[in-house]
């Protein structure tokens, strides 16, 4: 057998990488749904030896030198992506010198174990000191990241979980939104004051609505030969593409939001379930970004999930499963997955007000990692944006304003654009969608959402990574990111 | 900082591995219990990459010198157990070159799988040739094994399962044991001659059972912040110390196997839950052998399990949790377990007739390493003995006689006695914790267990493997195993 080449050796690396990301899928998923409190502290540490030798592995000397010699190797143009793809994997899990990575553990560490009572405390006091040691790391790694890739430093951290989105771009696209979406929000509420106040109806059992996550998983398409449906206390979709393993958290007043976010996860899961097996263990067969994720998610809650088609064919199965919702009025479940109510939690965010949320996220974490604010202004300048965009202020509410998220404390910059990304993404794939086969509502109003499924696949499932994002979605629609498509989505539905 | 010495090297080098263990164990868990089918390829993709990184970590050269450095050092005698733990660890997971290691997992595999369709057909024929090639790298192993320590090739293997047992003492043991066990069956059999048919009572449901067993669970006080209770086709224990998976399977016919399977099973987790918690790490820390993990799981099933008392306080979980037996007298749940009845099956077999299928087995793995016999002799030399044991012919019925079993054809010489060996153990333990607190058959009879875990925990638990199986058993019991105690259990219970 002739010595591997340069591209056959990365190939092999990264394989075995995949495996091990495997193992690390795995026991997190059992963490998070199956395992007794008694056993975290063992989890924790076998979790970190793992990390350990995954980090080992990625950054070994002989694979610098392996990208550079593949690069002259006759590729064809999937092994381009391919190593395309690897590169990037390679530069992002070598970039950071061993102490800032540790120092940064530390710190996102410290400042997260800590937020959790600081949050309920409303103590920003506290809370700030420890944010401004992660954010001041943050602004290091950017720095980093940006002088060895090229790019800026917010750009640089949007390369982790969007690779090729800009800063530039983000300005344009929420500063159009802005000019819009906060009187869209106003005019929807006016709209919607005039609607009867919903009627309770008691406890769903858990049991009951897990039957019904299923029943309605069964309706997406959900292989449950490559996956599982299970509880956590934060929904996730997790485990591998042969294995995806699904959550959700029942709350016993409220079946609705638990079974959306079924629907949610059902469409990361499709994503995962229909990736190209050929390439399942190689970066480039991997997810194309958060964003795109997000995007499927998003398709299936918004765009497919909260349709009037979809939750006409939703309420039999509702009446079927929960006894106590069997004379629910179908009216009823269409206005709980229409009602827009400005808030003051991300989460919790309707789909018209949600954008709102990331917008304010984006401009906040861009101008920190920029150095133009600082952390001590987060507060006055959260408080008056949130009037601006929800009319609300969270002056002296820190807990329900600035405070009620985990991602800055845990060090992830660059991240919040992509679910409002993923909503725009998924707008302009369903418009894209319908203009392709124009036949598509009169099916899915039949049931019938095998187009739609096909159509994904076709254009996003199986496309993994072979693309960077602008060339995928503009294979798949025409266009690149086209913010417009969300807009008239928003209007159609909610005006 | 000092550098390290060589023990606390090895120390870290055996920590590091107990992590990645943990790995192992819990994806091994989900395989047999969570994961969906299809998940299957990626999963033993994964977990075969970890036993490369295992044996790699295993076999580093550097451990070697170690282990000869820390010989010198001034050790505690908890480092000296330690140290000597660490060297048999050591020494079973290096003593086979890589290519031996390659052609047994190879010949196992293809061994194993072919089985499961050989043993429904009942073809020896083929299965022989497949069986062959096994047996044949196993003699190889037991040799190198015995080249490397010193010992016999039988002893060699059973070294790996059951440190210290010698084959001379299991003939002694067993050889005795064939003077009165097929005599004492023969009576028993024809005592029960004339016990009533039990009734059946419809089906217990799933859910039913399980609520039963965790009734029963939290009556044998295990630990349910560091465990938990699942469903696998085939019952085992599993997961880590700190967070220990017990599994079974429901018969909805029948509920008292499943039953008693939980108490067995229970058995297993207490002791790996009252392992010392500052030494699990190591090999020191961990269970002392596979006889003596099984001597814990039969003295909770057969000792205490199966005892009058006992039974009297299962009565009425039973009653109250499943719905068709609530009418079921003591009498008949008394008798579902005493029933002795020769079978061809071990897994079905009953307490007083499951020692003849070990001392069969054990008979013939030795006479085939030992190379007086061949492969092609065992069909005609089981169905003798199993006229001999238990008066039933297995002629031209191999699938019920000697394919019943994966062990041989997984490649499993010296394990089998670990059975026997730990219901022995059993014995003798229940006898030294009756002469030591002469009021714990009171205080069982009235529910109070305390006494018994509490001895338990003191003379085995919380000595992990500080002492070898021998010196543990002396401890415990003021002398080594002597299997009278279980011929007196056993004639003071069944006559
Ligand atoms: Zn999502
Ligand atoms: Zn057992």
């Amino acid at each position: 057998m002739n010595k591997p080449n340069a591209y056959q050796q990365l190939s092999q690396h990264f394989q075995q990488l995949a495996k091990l990301s495997h193992l690390n899928a795995i026991t997190s998923w059992d963490q998070a749904t199956m395992m007794p409190d008694g056993g975290n502290q063992a989890r924790a540490e076998a979790l970190a030896e793992l990390a350990v030798i995954i980090h080992e592995k990625s950054t070994q000397p002989q694979l610098e030198e392996w990208l550079e010699q593949a690069k002259s190797q006759n590729l064809t143009s999937v092994q381009q992506a391919s190593l395309r793809e690897m590169e990037r994997s390679w530069r992002n899990s070598t970039a950071l010198p061993a102490d800032l990575v540790k120092a940064k553990s530390l710190a996102t560490a410290r400042c997260e174990h800590a937020w959790r009572e600081q949050r309920k405390a409303n103590n920003w006091q506290a809370f700030q000191v420890n944010l401004q040691a992660v954010m001041q790391l943050a602004i290091e790694e950017a720095q980093i990241r940006a002088d060895k890739s090229g790019l800026s430093r917010y750009d640089a951290m949007l390369d982790l979980y969007e690779p090729g989105m800009q800063m530039q771009r983000l300005d344009l696209v929420f500063g159009e939104l802005q000019t819009w979406l906060p009187q869209l929000i106003q005019e929807v509420v006016d709209k919607q004051a005039s609607w009867p106040k919903l009627k309770q109806y008691g406890n769903f059992p858990s049991e009951q609505q897990k039957q019904l996550g299923l029943a309605v998983m069964q309706k997406l398409q959900f292989d449950f030969k490559h996956g599982r449906l299970d509880v956590s206390a934060h929904p996730f979709c997790g485990g591998v593409p042969s294995d995806v393993r699904i959550t959700t958290r029942y709350e016993e007043e409220d079946f609705t939001r638990s079974l959306m976010g079924i629907v949610h996860e059902t469409g990361h899961a499709r994503y995962e379930q229909n990736l190209p097996l050929d390439l399942v263990d190689l970066p480039v067969g991997q997810a194309r970004s958060m964003g795109i994720h997000e995007s499927q998610s998003l398709f299936f809650e918004m765009q497919l999930g909260r349709s009037q088609a979809f939750v006409e064919q939703l309420h039999p199965l509702v009446k079927q499963h929960l006894t106590q919702a069997k004379n629910m009025p179908l009216s009823e479940l269409q206005q709980h997955y229409l009602s827009v109510k400005p808030g003051y939690i991300r989460v919790d965010a309707d789909e018209l007000t949600y954008p709102a949320h990331i917008m304010l996220r984006y401009q906040l974490e861009r101008d920190l990692i920029n150095q133009e604010i600082k952390v001590a202004d987060i507060p006055e300048l959260w408080d008056q944006k949130m009037q601006q965009y929800l009319g609300l202020s969270t002056k002296g509410n820190d807990k329900n304003g600035c405070m009620q998220d985990v991602h800055w404390p845990a060090g992830l910059i660059g991240y919040f654009p992509s679910y409002s990304l993923g909503a725009m993404y998924a707008a302009q794939f369903h418009a894209a969608l319908v203009k392709a086969k124009p036949d598509t509502p009169d099916a899915v109003a039949k049931g019938d959402y095998s187009g739609v499924f096909a159509w994904l696949k076709q254009h996003i499932w199986s496309q993994a990574s072979l693309y960077e994002t602008d060339e995928l979605v503009e294979r798949a629609t025409g266009e690149s990111l086209n913010p417009a498509y969300f807009q008239q989505h928003l209007r159609s539905r909610y005006l």
